[in-house]
């Protein structure tokens, strides 16, 4: 459960005191999603003070748990008083937060390295939260296929696959639905408009959403009926198929994040189109949507088993076409595990 | 348009150097949506600064503005090593940015003063966004009401909406929806959940969209069926919707937030009901769903011509009924003109 994590963190931060706004790390030690709230940890235990909004159906989720609840009162100040130290996330405080703590006279230490360590690994019950999300994401994919009609825009087929993706029971996406038509499939972060499909355009569909906080990623790119003009495409697909693939084979525990992106790179540079592969072949996925650890060309991030994260090579060619084949993955026992996993083989509608 | 608001804001502050990263303040600055860059404004004029993802598009949205657009090149303190003194947001800014600037010999001054008022006056083009918004809020209420059905869920209920306010326009929702049936009505912050709807119960709906990046807010609560038990429910009703309407009356340019607060605060109290109001009157609405002005008890913000805010009184009885009706306003003129404008008669479907 996430309700040791307090204590995880307390114990691998080893500062006095450790105290956690920021609100995915207090989601983290807490498994309550709140707006504002402080998790303060020290030798005594836990206790996570929030405000009156929050504060009935945290005591509920909570009772029985390590993690006291108690009333937030200002000033912050009065709660640190006893301590010489606190350790916070540098990486996630602002520069008043900080000032603050040292107006107190408190040495400040870093716990940003034990947050992003102990999450970056997944526990069971994150397992089967990120599962759940993928689960409703393949099927909304599914769904969203058959009701894909010439005329509809960008902004159309985002909407109703984020309905989709709500129908099946997510609380919501876990980014802004990108969708490209045609041309549009070329710019990596295209914003979704109002293009209109037309017959034997390429559609570029990136989407994902929240179950229990924790987020799906996937990409999809499929021809709306076939026009006998996409030779190139069909073979620069497949190239892609052949690099996200290799990708779920080769990449073992121990690896580093550069290591698992030249895998990709590699094979599409065989068929002369790394240099089309114009951004890094994935990152972390958990609670926050990009997370530790990076697969770039240079990242020196350690891949390990009980890590989630995504493998997306991709090929653009401005103006043209754009190729992006993405799934939500997790290393376990060595091997590559694909969560979301909707069909990847070019699908002509 | 908003491409002016670069040279007002550096004018505003008076450093040496403007440097701008936070999102929301980026695109008040530019008018276009990233979630990657910096906007750098002396006395030369202002720079957009961003990676290839967003190159080619800001170039277009800025081609003939006063705004420069170029290709963002690591290191950041490369871009400042000219100046002596640059202003950051400091409310906005983190402690790693900031620590960043000092170590680069620079004086750092806070630009948090100039944007919060400069934004809290909204210019025609960003009212005209926000009109958008209203108008797509507005038209999605209507529509839902003809669909909600005994048997959905609060889930069912905020999907729908938030898919019809996706179909009316809008590029997503401004916060996530509130979805309360019955007794969970009674929490101001209610998680939606999987409560069904039944017959008799009230229904409390929080929501809002976005157009162009600018939030519309809206609440209303509505009767599923009457089952003859709601008469406490109807009195508070009619006196909630009495204080939401005497704000939009009495509320003038020069009033503080506190004397807008205390107008809806002294007509519940008339009934009686003034502890159940647990909550501010309202907040200011932009770019960010929660900016200037408060309207709280203790707010001295400066209402003024050209404000947006909600005026959103409530009352809650724990496990009983929760009531709050909200408009999206402005002050103009002198006068408040609600921009969400739906039925606020109690509707019982």
């Amino acid at each position: 459960m996430a309700h040791t994590n307090a204590s995880k963190i307390y114990n691998l931060v080893g500062a006095e005191a450790v105290l956690t706004e920021a609100e995915d790390l207090r989601k983290y030690l807490t498994g309550f999603s709140s707006s504002f709230g402080y998790v303060l940890s020290d030798k005594d235990g836990s206790v996570f003070y929030t405000d009156p909004r929050y504060l009935e159906a945290a005591e509920r989720a909570l009772d029985g748990t390590e993690i006291a609840v108690k009333k937030f009162v200002s000033p912050l100040e009065d709660l640190l008083k006893t301590y010489k130290q606190v350790a916070v996330p540098l990486e996630k405080i602002g520069y008043l937060e900080h000032k603050k703590l040292l107006d107190c006279g408190l040495s400040v230490v870093d716990s940003s390295d034990a947050f992003t360590q102990a999450m970056a690994v997944k526990e069971d019950y994150e397992i089967n939260s990120i599962k759940k999300a993928c689960n409703i994401t393949d099927k909304a994919f599914v769904r969203l296929l058959g009701e894909i009609k010439e005329g509809m825009t960008e902004n159309d087929v985002a909407a109703l696959l984020e309905y989709l993706m709500r129908q099946g029971g997510a609380s919501g996406a876990s980014f802004d639905t990108i969708v490209g038509f045609g041309e549009n499939s070329s710019v990596p972060h295209h914003e979704t408009g109002l293009r209109k499909l037309r017959f034997g355009d390429i559609i570029l569909i990136d989407f994902g959403c929240k179950t229990d906080g924790y987020c799906s990623d996937c990409t999809r790119t499929v021809l709306f009926g076939d026009d006998n003009k996409h030779s190139d495409f069909k073979k620069a697909y497949a190239h892609v198929l052949e690099a996200h693939n290799l990708v779920k084979e080769k990449v073992v525990s121990g690896m580093t994040g550069s290591e698992a992106d030249a895998i990709a790179r590699n094979c599409l540079k065989k068929y002369g189109l790394d240099n089309l592969f114009t951004h890094s072949l994935g990152h972390g996925i958990g609670l926050n949507i990009h997370e530790f650890p990076r697969l770039s060309p240079k990242s020196e991030d350690k891949l390990i088993n009980g890590m989630v994260f995504s493998d997306e090579p991709g090929v653009y060619l401005a103006g043209e076409y754009g190729i992006r084949i993405e799934d939500t993955v997790m290393l376990c026992n060595n091997e590559v595990i694909s969560l979301t996993d909707s069909d990847k083989k070019l699908i002509i509608l």
